[in-house]
């Protein structure tokens, strides 16, 4: 669909970028009680191997023993397709695979003597982690999203220009939302045009457009309906895609339509969140926990007597997925460290009335935070 | 991103679907020795329960005991996008959870008591199937693909209505291909082209679009590289997307470039794979096993004497997933029944050289195929 190598951005090369991760992983293993990682398809896998397919029905996986080197096994009739890839040129070595063959036991015949503990991404299907489970009778399967979300939460420098350029990509749609929200439109419609602006402005696709006008903005997790747009409605507008490299945007802003209608407190509330997310973003440095960060956002919020309409977390982590480690929620006391990359998003949610949510991404700097979004924080109307 | 609920098509109502499905796999789980089936959001979540949400970290699921009635269990924040769901309609109540609850203790706590064997969905990612395992000890966690996959094979007329739809969407791409194939350029930039052309004809994305020109068609999973189309070049093209409803195409035709160079022996391959994929067609029967029209188009290759270059097997189940059941594949002895629907693609590869490859989409009718495809499958030279 283009070319599936043109994720190899930034300056260092793709396959000492792998090597590291795959030594950083390994260790990462080791500490955490583990003999082998197992990683199938998707941005845990292109993360590690520079490079994914997508998963049907057949098992693909890298095999990451802490003793041994890592072995790609891949279906043969896909093995051409890991040509020139990062990890095939960091010297990893294949086995395949033909149909009629168990996949689940070449892939465990693999293992040194001694596996005991088998760790599996997060998302790798059930189909595959349970034919792993029966064919490692006597081990046991754990999950290794902590082990690995540890490693990517921590942006190389390469990541954190690849989560710049297509932060500065949903700016541009941002700053185009004109030309497509007007009053006599539903949501539905809006959200298309968005859609195609995506691309048009640097992103291969749009993952997720959410336009909520008047009372839909109250629920965060609206997308678009064929409700038609009215003159003085509040509309949250939710959008984000991945760029060439497979780093992902998110950028929330709230405009409020032209013309008379409108909610009487709309005004006030949106000067509330406002507030609130800058207090979020400047709570942001090395060494403090990640729930400072929401409750920096939230005492604003609380503190104007809102507090109970601020129904979800403050934030979650950004890269090669739209939600990933770390997140900003009470409880999270893990300290934040240079590098990490994070949605900032509080919001405020009257049901049946509006809805009010300000996002952008900033990653942790030396000393304070770096914002990947700078369209307009300043309630903007349109449609006039 | 547009309409949530564009996916209610057809005549029956969508609850009644709903309903009916749920009693059916209800039926077939009890058939199988299983006690409950859990359903997570993707294809499987989207049939059973007319809708689903792209699945973040939080776990959503369809819980159906085989003794007592279905239930949904969402985090609360994600309850609203199912208000005016099929299976909302359909009666099926919810259960929520929030951030801080277990929700694999949630759900197993819904489970009717001397619940032992619960059966999950291929796809549900590791995170939750394993969560779910630890949450019912003494319980046996089991895959569900084959029951779903033995439902979800037999397509309503609603289905095959729906996949004629999208089958007419890719032929007219097809009918299109001399406006973007051209000597010069490359796979990747026709590629883009192409999937542009995809949505201009009426699939919401392009899922895949493989554009493999001479050496690069003889691997089968070839996508698309920086390489330039030469004159003379044999070239695959496989392409295909959903519909509004959810509905794959999936259509291959291998065109030939204008102008000197190319393969000699090209033109007499391609007439060998055109015999044998429309023996592979003519075949289809109710009644008939599966892997009988993998044997019928096989014979007319390995009788030209290019069996071994045939590594593929003939086709796979196509409907909210591109790959799915049935296989058309050796020692697949199911026998046939009306409204299965897969694709028949038979191939030879020739390596270092070329590779011809012609696929349709075939859904089995009353005693005969029906053809979801009608681009023409004579030898088309493009690009003069």
């Amino acid at each position: 669909m283009s070319d599936p190598f043109a994720h190899r951005t930034g300056s260092a090369a793709p396959q000492g970028r792998v090597t590291n991760r795959l030594d950083r992983l390994a260790a990462a293993a080791r500490t955490a009680g583990v003999d082998a990682v197992v990683i199938s398809p998707g941005a845990d896998l292109r993360y590690f191997a520079g490079h994914s397919v997508s998963s049907h029905e057949r098992m693909s996986a890298l095999v990451v023993p802490v003793s041994a080197p890592a072995r790609m096994v891949v279906p043969a009739l896909e093995r051409p397709g890991w040509t020139g890839s990062p990890v095939e040129s960091a010297g990893v070595e294949f086995t395949t695979w033909t149909d009629g063959m168990d996949p689940y036991r070449v892939l465990t015949d693999l293992l040194p003597a001694g596996t005991q503990v088998l760790a599996v991404d997060y998302a790798m299907p059930a189909v595959h982690a349970l034919g792993l489970s029966w064919a490692i009778r006597g081990s046991r399967l754990a999950l290794a999203g902590d082990i690995i979300g540890q490693l990517r939460m921590r942006k190389e420098p390469a990541e954190v220009q690849a989560l710049a350029q297509v932060g500065a990509a949903i700016d541009r749609v941002h700053a185009r939302i004109g030309e497509w929200l007007r009053p006599g439109r539903t949501e539905a419609a809006v959200a298309s045009d968005i859609a195609r602006g995506l691309v048009e402005e640097g992103h291969t696709g749009a993952d997720f457009v959410i336009v909520g006008s008047g009372a839909n903005g109250a629920s965060p997790h609206h997308e678009a309906s064929t409700k038609v747009i009215d003159p003085g409605d509040p509309v949250v507008i939710d959008i984000g895609g991945p760029n060439a490299a497979g780093y992902f945007s998110d950028c929330t802003r709230t405009y409020r339509m032209a013309g008379s209608g409108g909610d009487p407190d709309f005004e006030q509330v949106y000067e509330v969140v406002r507030r609130a997310q800058l207090a979020g973003v400047d709570a942001v440095r090395p060494g403090v926990p990640a729930e400072a960060i929401d409750e920096a956002a939230r005492r604003v919020i609380t503190e104007a007597g809102f507090g109970p309409y601020f129904i979800t977390r403050t934030g979650h982590g950004i890269g090669l997925e739209v939600h990933e480690h770390p997140y900003l929620v009470a409880g999270n006391s893990m300290l934040l460290e240079e590098g990490m990359a994070f949605s900032v998003e509080p919001g405020i949610y009257l049901p049946g009335r509006f809805g009010v949510r300000i996002e952008d991404i900033v990653v942790v700097g030396s000393d304070g935070p770096v914002l990947m979004n700078n369209a307009p924080r300043s309630l903007i109307t349109v449609g006039s």
